[in-house]
């Protein structure tokens, strides 16, 4: 199936069956989002990948009781860096330094004009940008999911804070910025499963500039 | 081939060549960036297509006068709502209750309190909200471009402001946030085209809590 025809086939799943998902396919959507592009290559964000049921029940309560959050098989948090730091930034470059083989300093013009602007930016402007590459990442996994025929739902509606607590994510300077929960449809008991895909018309959606 | 394998191929073209791209490509992705799931369906985004070698000339020194503005065939504008209004909520759900056949006001109560969370934010809060669900579109559109051999710039680099005022976005209540350079590589003059795709690697992209 295509990217299109798969994209047609999924929807935000409301109630899940509770079956298991293979752990390779797990892997495969995680790596989707390993693949994104992100801004300068700089990838500032992760993934936590989440299976456990009593980790899951914790989670419920702060994700306004929804039931996917235990009814999924697995679920994926998506966090994404709470600040650029200098020891980032350098991380990045001298990994596509010596993956790429390029001699040291290659591209310090490059890397310190984003370090520049960096630094006349807030730590909240460093997480707005970190999260939006993480969207890309989470886009993709949505995208991945629904070719391996594997039901997502993508979620927002969490208390980020208490998330980040639970998890521990403010030590590994993230923050959480969403979740794909991962399993099956329930098809007897899900409201949405019949219901038409609704999108904004082409003819709202795009405008042509010749 | 597969989401994966279309991902591996693809990479942020630093060089075009200049060929066009078929129309029904470019709608294919286009397509793709419509079809994306959005936070409570709202979709708070538009792309806007550019062809004509005038206008791309002209974004071309908004853009840090990279070479793919003019050298690509399309560019595709992703741009978000610079603000949610009761308008534009209540549209979409008028929207799914009509194409879903479903009585008037059946989702009143949820509508109400997204609308109660929307009055308690700033409007930078909106436009951020809007522009990462942009983001999801914009990785979709990626992954679309991929699959149809197309290739393709993701871009951040521009002067949103600058871009913003040539297009008229603001009279429509939009604020770019991306561009999608489309078209194919420049094989020869290409720096990036042979150099190995770098990436996190999965031992520190994804953390397992069991």
């Amino acid at each position: 199936m295509s990217l299109l025809e798969n994209l047609s086939w999924r929807y935000a799943t409301k109630k899940m069956n509770g079956e298991a998902v293979a752990q390779e396919k797990i892997d495969y959507i995680i790596e989707a989002a390993r693949l994104a592009p992100t801004s300068s290559g700089l990838h500032p964000f992760r993934v936590i990948e989440i299976s456990d049921p009593e980790l899951k029940a914790k989670i419920q309560p702060i994700a306004f009781n929804q039931s996917q959050i235990v009814d999924a098989s697995h679920l994926l948090v998506f966090a994404a860096y709470d600040e650029y730091t200098l020891e980032r930034v350098d991380s990045v470059f001298a990994q596509q330094e010596n993956e790429r083989g390029l001699p040291k300093g290659y591209a310090d013009d490059y890397k310190n004009m984003l370090l520049s602007n960096f630094q006349q930016q807030s730590k909240e402007q460093h997480f707005e940008h970190a999260a939006r590459q993480a969207y890309i990442g989470f886009g993709l996994a949505i995208a991945a999911a629904a070719e391996q025929k594997v039901d997502a739902t993508p979620m927002e509606g969490f208390n980020n804070a208490d998330l980040d607590e639970l998890l521990g994510l403010s030590k590994l300077g993230l923050k959480s910025v969403t979740i794909l929960a991962l399993g099956y449809r329930d098809v007897t008991n899900d409201w949405l499963v019949n219901l038409k895909k609704v999108r904004v018309s082409k003819e709202n959606f795009v405008l042509q500039l010749s």
